[in-house]
């Protein structure tokens, strides 16, 4: 890369000659070979999974250099990151972290301001640093994907002691998935509850350890230690005890910017001694009350031990076909063609995945429990994967409920040409009247929009995650534009009955942060409070979830 | 209380006057009657459990006065707590939150900083705000003691439905431990983890929610709602969705100095559907070893469902009588009388508290599986609480471990007469080694400072919480001297070792917080950054958890 390369779009207020002494000094921290100045439309890679160099937003709902870097940046070690994070300080200029910029759905690679340099954390900085067997825990650096880590312990030996938790697709990032509070599907989804302990590198560019973390450490190449604890000093608990003593501000690094996290620790789970994956077919579209209803007590009884899923039939159709196999209408696909894909897959409206864990006796009187609940819903049909013969779901969500990562899941974004995707996820109670209501508004919505309704929800201990899956043509101005609205009017709506959004794309950002404004915004007040204090610059990922430094003042910047 | 009544002790910086001033504003807010001035020694109350108001420490390690409040407030609302606030900030006086000052062996009521006002909480502000039975969790106000939660669910007939998890002692607040990052011993033991929700008072006096809060709200007196979401708007999840959207703030007000928490959500735990205490007694000192490398994997795979206690025998002996009962000698006690105390109890060197939950099959399986991991150890001896008909330790741990509150194990504080103790409270991991040298390592200098160990690990999902109680006589100084000097000497032990505590006293927050200095004391450098930005003033509880704000440096003021 050439020291004086002129990006298409400089950080705002940087003349070219400052972004290119900025550019001159990182290359000298990471050479010339990690850094990749943005200098036209051709410089955008879509990065593939042997190479994942994601340059920008695969799936972008905003014209492709809305929200375009100024460069790519591939750090190799914490000290580099340290050293980036400084200059861009002395020289003020933007930063973007992503883990490898595979946050699909949610913006990929992009950063929120246009401009801003991306730190590509993981392109070399992949390693598992730890697995540690007795305490079930893994400590991994940002590049880590769910597939990594199953193969590392695959590697080991050690995948029939411990368990991953994935998500629907195997290639993202551990750490950046848990910053970002996604889930998965096994007893361990909630990420973010199960990571344990952090290492950041602030917006000064100092490091910073949490919880145990923050007692003196052993040294590096001791993390596998003898167990003489007498002879080799230093905490051993960073992964273990998650709080530390004093305010625990983990939580200040999830779906924000205020630090780098360069190492996370993440709990296992101890290979529970049997499993069994099932499927229920729920035949109705109205089904869907009384089953969430259904799986409420189940669920906070813990007889539904993991996180299980209840999908529209068109998620699943999509894994299995594209849309033109199914219908030859280009509108909303009707009640008539969902019948005949239902009858065609043998399966219902809604499909319910779940998983028993435990030995054969544990998982019989739960599978007994959980059966005899769900009959009471007319027409439901049970089945284990072995039941059926053909590829199907079930056996994709087999492995992933399991930990074993997939890629199956990736199809139904192809069920129409060009596509790509958006999730709008808002949270609600897990009752059969927010299941319903919330559907009929978001389907209503989509529909209106000319689109498709593809959703599930995600059954958290008491909350569900709705995930209405927004399918959209790359290639058409006309469907993006209807898809970035009809996001925007279901925030809206959804903010109407009370319902708020857990995680969102870039470009929507500031507009569910602003309904999150309770008592004249004064969590954003704060948020902004603490933004600057610790970043005064500004310089960390600006407009992140919506929180603008005064740096680079909301007023100015916000969508 | 006159408005004009000069404290024992000032506010540093405050001179009678503005002090006067102050208090004059504050019986405005609250009344008369809700300021008590602490003008001499005579002021300061031990309170009861039918009259909570506790003006200090009544375990204070310190001379009485040390740590001594100037007044004690007690708010009647949260615009109370916000006016009051807003009036520290105006006149420059420290305040001390409690929520009702029954934190024994951790400081009770009494402020880091002499002079502060003390804000009792909970003495008004006490009210169960709800309890949801469909989504498991209660709403309370900072008074709310853990025998009130579970008072209150009895009276609307609600026990048999949701249980509540409890410490030793049922006389704490839910809200006060919980934010303490307190312990209990169900599968709901990690109070922290099992928060959902808070509202705060922030330095500035304003008002904030966490998480789905920050969302609108219905209508307070709506929080029954009719169900009819349509009808009434505003966010029901509050509760039930801990994370929100953006930065997680919680673990910010966790044993910290940066909000007056006024309201908390609790998960509580749907009735597991059949429940069995039992007891391992294990005969040897040395069996600590094997018995905690025995309960890793059980509690790692859910087989020990709760967070189960390993009690050294002089802590049940504590409970069932008192030092005198057992012995006529005034040092520690020796192995001989040990042995004798254990024969004339039937019980073991070490005894382990754990229970069974779920069905009758269930709970077979798990039995058969401890029982048959423990029997490993020669001469354990297995009971369940209707094996014994005396008295016994089991029998409280048998209520404890099902979430109902008792008072019995306050008992062992009179092990010596005058008896109040401390706790010395270091995490470790859950291994043999760590247990014995932790044990070996303690009570080496627990005996050298002529004291009894007592002592007992509480084992979490993948680390011990072991508590040492150190019981001293508050009527002897040198007594009170010698405890004060060993917890010192423990910390800087436990430190070399790579040990850290998970909760202090107030006498050893700075101590134990310098220990947490990994980097330079970067964690503090970034707390002190967050205290000085949310807090400008430094008048909320300055030198909690070691951490000291510009305006009450800690060069001045620390231990």
């Amino acid at each position: 890369m050439a020291m004086n390369a002129v990006p298409l779009a400089l950080p705002p207020g940087t003349t070219k000659e400052t972004f290119a002494a900025f550019i001159s000094e990182v290359i000298r921290v990471v050479g010339r070979d990690n850094v990749t100045v943005i200098c036209s439309q051709n410089d955008l890679k879509d990065g593939t999974y042997e190479n994942p160099i994601f340059t920008h937003d695969i799936y972008h709902v905003m014209d492709k250099d809305y929200m375009i870097a100024s460069a790519v940046v591939l750090p190799g070690s914490v000290p580099e990151v340290q050293e980036i994070v400084r200059l861009a300080g002395k020289f003020q200029i933007p930063l973007w972290p992503t883990s490898i910029g595979r946050n699909v759905g949610y913006g990929g690679a992009a950063p929120r301001l246009a401009g801003s340099v991306v730190l590509n954390m993981g392109a070399r900085m992949n390693r598992v640093l730890e697995v540690n067997v007795e305490g079930a825990y893994a400590l991994v650096e940002p590049g880590v994907t769910f597939a990594g880590l199953y193969d590392h312990l695959v590697k080991n030996n050690l995948q029939d002691k411990l368990w991953i938790d994935v998500p629907d697709i195997g290639g993202g990032s551990v750490l950046g998935n848990t910053l970002d509070r996604g889930v998965g599907y096994t007893p361990y989804g909630d990420h973010w509850m199960m990571h344990c302990g952090l290492e950041v590198v602030l917006p000064t560019g100092e490091l910073m350890r949490t919880g145990m973390g923050a007692l003196p450490q052993p040294p590096e190449k001791g993390r596998k230690h003898s167990g003489r604890l007498d002879e080799e000093p230093g905490n051993k608990c960073w992964q273990l005890f998650p709080y530390g003593f004093g305010p625990y501000n983990d939580g200040l690094f999830s779906q924000s910017n205020l630090g780098i996290v360069t190492k996370m620790g993440i709990w296992l789970m101890p290979n529970p001694g049997g499993y069994q994956s099932y499927l229920i077919t729920l035949p109705r579209e109205e089904d869907l009350q009384q089953a969430v209803d259904i799986i409420r007590p189940l669920r906070l009884n813990m007889v539904l031990q993991n996180v299980p899923t209840l999908r529209h039939i068109l998620l699943d159709a999509g894994v299995l076909g594209r849309k033109k196999d199914y219908t030859s209408s280009n509108g909303p696909i009707e009640d008539a063609d969902l019948d005949a894909i239902c009858k065609k897959l043998n399966l219902g409206r809604w499909n319910f995945y779940g998983a028993l864990y435990g030995p054969e006796p544990t998982r019989k009187a739960l599978w007994s429990v959980i059966k005899n609940a769900f009959s009471a819903i007319k027409g439901v049909k049970f089945f284990f994967p072995e039941d059926i013969k053909e590829y199907c779901v079930l056996h994709v969500r087999d492995k992933t409920l399991q930990g074993i990562p997939t890629f199956d899941e990736l199809k139904w974004v192809d069920w129409i040409p060009n596509g790509a995707h958006l999730f709008f996820s808002p949270i609600s109670k897990v009752t059969g009247d927010d299941a319903m209501l919330q559907y009929s508004v978001t389907k209503k919505r989509v529909r209106d929009a000319g689109f498709d309704f593809i959703g599930t929800f995600t059954v958290g201990l008491r909350e569900m995650h709705h995930i209405v899956c927004i399918v959209f043509d790359t290639k058409d101005e006309d469907s993006k534009k209807r898809a970035h609205g009809l996001i925007k009017t279901l925030i809206a709506d959804c903010a109407a009955y009370g319902w708020g959004e857990y995680r969102t794309h870039l470009a929507l950002m500031d507009q569910i942060a602003e309904t999150y404004n309770w008592n004249e915004n004064i969590l954003m007040h704060f948020n902004e409070k603490i933004k600057n204090a610790i970043d005064p610059k500004g310089i960390l990922a600006p407009g992140k979830s919506g929180v603008w430094p005064t740096a680079y003042p909301k007023s100015v910047y916000k969508l």
